[in-house]
């Protein structure tokens, strides 16, 4: 299975290397990270750099397109090369999936329509302006379209995409591979278990974990 | 809080990248990736390359000092200009740590030496030959020294060491940022869970696994 990975400037870092761990594990597997020209992508927190393949025109299908989110997707929204590569790559698939606000572009693409999805908890009232329908799951699948919460729930999304494509016995191989047994030391991943004054600090602080609040980086 | 990540040929991108993705989540957090030369460092899939942005000489302390693993370690038990780095850098660390057979990497340093510590499951048995003493949590802290098991438990480890360097409250802050509340699809995370004929399977593919089985990869 050929898996394809669109990069662009602060995309965010586990979005991406979660899922593609996973992915890449699978036998036979190929894992194609591009981005608008090959070569260096900074991502959000400026510390992270990853080396984009191939250009997006170079790639013309595959197999599952997996885009990931991050603050630089904002600015990306109404960027037609972006989303008219991400509708014909789409056409190509069998799966199209997304982790964190990476759902809102391909709902910005008009791939989301009517369709239940999910994105970072912060960014869930962004999902039913842009045609799609929010789901409460942490990993949503709705046809052809699976769509993960934020930044980490695209590892669960990767498993989960495994054992439909793979079987359930090669998917439970990759998680014993990468060691998968999650022992997180708090109860705070999500707004509902986290403590509400830390959910009020986030939601405080929105614009600039979303990208929404940095005109700067607004060139879409 | 300044991390460095040292980076090598056949890392494993998840051991980065996972506990990076935390760590740089942190108010002033700071994260470096450093490798024999700066430029790119390819990962052990192939398909996913990192950019170190400095060359191990240019760095002479950390406060964090992170060990990735992956099958280009077992190259590197001998290889004297890493374990000299290593050795250096632990001197100038609040936190020594590691994700996976990072850990072989600092007992071959010498820096585990009596000290309980945690691998990769299918590397453990090499933790006391190299004078670890080897244990059974996901993420082990003794003393300044921190080690995690396979791939994924660097999330966990960062989440740790964010509790005791930056605080709880704040490490709550990052797990709801990353909306870190795992749902792994299945229950074969560990040895003890996953199936035992998938123990045994992945066992027999230990040497290609962990790196040793390639000959042409022990340069060190």
């Amino acid at each position: 299975m050929r898996t394809v990975i669109p990069l662009f400037d602060r995309f965010t870092g586990l979005d991406a290397v979660g899922p593609y761990e996973m992915l890449a594990a699978v036998p036979g597997a190929e894992v194609v990270f591009a981005a608008a020209e090959a070569g260096p992508v900074r991502s959000d927190t400026g510390f992270l750099t990853l080396h984009a393949e191939l250009p997006l025109r170079a790639v013309t299908s595959a197999d599952l397109l997996l885009v990931p989110g991050g603050p630089g997707q904002a600015a990306r929204m109404a960027y037609r090369p972006l989303l008219d590569w991400l509708r014909a790559i789409d056409a190509t698939t069998t799966w199209t999936a997304s982790v964190c606000t990476g759902s809102l572009l391909l709902a910005a693409a008009g791939l989301l329509t009517g369709r239940r999805a999910t994105t970072h908890w912060l960014a869930k009232d962004q999902l039913a302006p842009l045609g799609a329908v929010p789901a409460a799951e942490r990993v949503v699948f709705d046809g052809k379209y699976a769509t993960a919460a934020g930044v980490s729930a695209g590892i669960d999304l990767a498993l989960h995409l495994i054992g439909r494509t793979a079987g359930h016995e090669i998917a439970r191989a990759v998680q014993l591979g990468t060691e998968y047994a999650p022992e997180p030391p708090y109860a705070a991943g999500t707004p509902e278990t986290a403590p509400p004054a830390l959910v009020t600090a986030l939601r405080a602080r929105r614009g600039t974990i979303l990208g929404t609040a940095d005109p700067a980086h607004r060139t879409g």
